[in-house]
């Protein structure tokens, strides 16, 4: 359900660099519809937060990086709602990497049903230190990991360099 | 719990023109907060939903604009979470107009908390014909009532000039 | 919108004895609605959560019962679903306290909407020590808030004697 | 994800009868979780919703019950919670039949995690005509699809004598 899938970059200057989206498929429920009958625009971001928790609080756990289930907040989010969501087909979800700052960083999401593009969203995101309570510094293993799902490679993507 | 505040506006070249903010305190519910202990970033989404509904489903109707009624899809959506949201202090949410066009417009809303701007947001909204299940025009007393609600004075914010 | 209504139980056999029932009214949210076009059944249960809280985390603190702000476990719930519940017209709830034991009591719940009764509910609740997050005993003080709110008089319901 | 299993019930007195459960695996959010850190009592009711979907709606379907689909009213609710629901590990709910009655019938869950009974519940549904929008009866057929999932034989059930 969550196997990480290795694609080409959609970007036309990266056409040398395969990276990895994260893919999931989130099962959605009858709830998740409005009384419009489609999936409601809020809980198309509940959707996207559990496949983030997915690919942060699971794989990336299981991959050795155990830091990421340090809560995070949501400080910015953009959707486009490109066609509305049923109930019934399933809904896969490619996460992967946007902008890597010291202390934030930056998830992108594509929502596809029955092959389609049904939303295009990213969240910036702010890891909590859970004794201070206070936004902690990305770790080295972070950013490698984000980095392994950026669109660009390490090195054009100046990971670590910008400050938030 | 639900008219409207006069205001003058924040904008700097907008000195003259005092306009509206439809200001309405949402109910924050316990469940609203997640495992973190605060109102989830999906959630203010759902309340965003809310005011607006007061607003265009409630407000307008009773100031005689019906058509709000209709199916409105959102197709976009910001939002920068400013300060965490606790369950207890009221929240006020103010919204005004942005961008008018000729088959979509642009709600702004500003959440408050204590006296905090706690978040900030936008979406934007198509309103459907509910015969053809297709977007369609904003009417004139649409347009004149959003406008209303509009930072900038109606002659120089082009409304319905621009397309979508 | 909380204030506690007076009223004489309609239970026959107490004719003499009035009671209160908490009495708070809900804002029904329009996502509360399902694809049906009606407050979804599991809704109803974060409604009456809401109003539990209402009355146990704010009600009671405010009377000086602090104690009932520990977490409670719902143990055990029942709704009767008597009429659909529509977004619009204001819901009230009105709660009162069924049996009280040693370490759980009840809460009953009504809700009206136009006049209407349109569910009645239950729910067995088991306060949390929260150092031990064990059960705890309910103390006196508890007990005593919870009675006053109980249809019968404290005498003839024998609070605190039956154990769970 | 949902085949039906067969088992022997558990009731004494049904020693020759196997039945089947309807089984499935509902995918439990972190969403699902309240500010205790536990799935909320009512998501509880929601992800009970989602499996009697999953079997009437879905797996009846496909099994030629296509009436199932029709709207139903649940009038009746109860739930015993039994242990506190983590988000995590696998939660498995197990559905069967109760009572059959003319315009309405009983469905039983019982809720699985780490093997582990975490809560048996039951809900009374009521079929509405979707031209009408009134209590229907149910059909022969949906008759006989529910009887193969009650605990017990038809012959000893009365199905579709007892009245509402």
């Amino acid at each position: 359900m969550t196997t990480p899938l290795h694609q080409k970059s959609a970007h036309p200057e990266d056409t040398n660099q395969p990276h990895k989206a994260f893919r999931c498929e989130i099962a959605v429920r009858w709830s998740d519809q409005d009384a419009n009958g489609h999936v409601n625009n809020a809980r198309v971001v509940t959707l996207m937060e559990e496949a983030r928790l997915l690919w942060l609080n699971q794989h990336a756990v299981a991959a050795g990086v155990g830091s990421f289930t340090d809560p995070k907040f949501v400080v910015a989010l953009t959707v486009n709602y490109l066609k509305p969501i049923s109930y019934g087909p399933a809904l896969v979800l490619l996460l992967t990497t946007g902008r890597i700052g010291n202390r934030s960083f930056t998830v992108s999401y594509e929502g596809l049903q029955d092959s389609n593009t049904v939303f295009r969203a990213s969240t910036v995101l702010v890891p909590i230190d859970t004794g201070s309570g206070r936004p902690r510094a990305l770790t080295d293993e972070e950013i490698a990991y984000l980095g392994a799902y950026a669109p660009q490679d390490l090195e054009t993507n100046d990971i670590g360099v910008k400050d938030d």
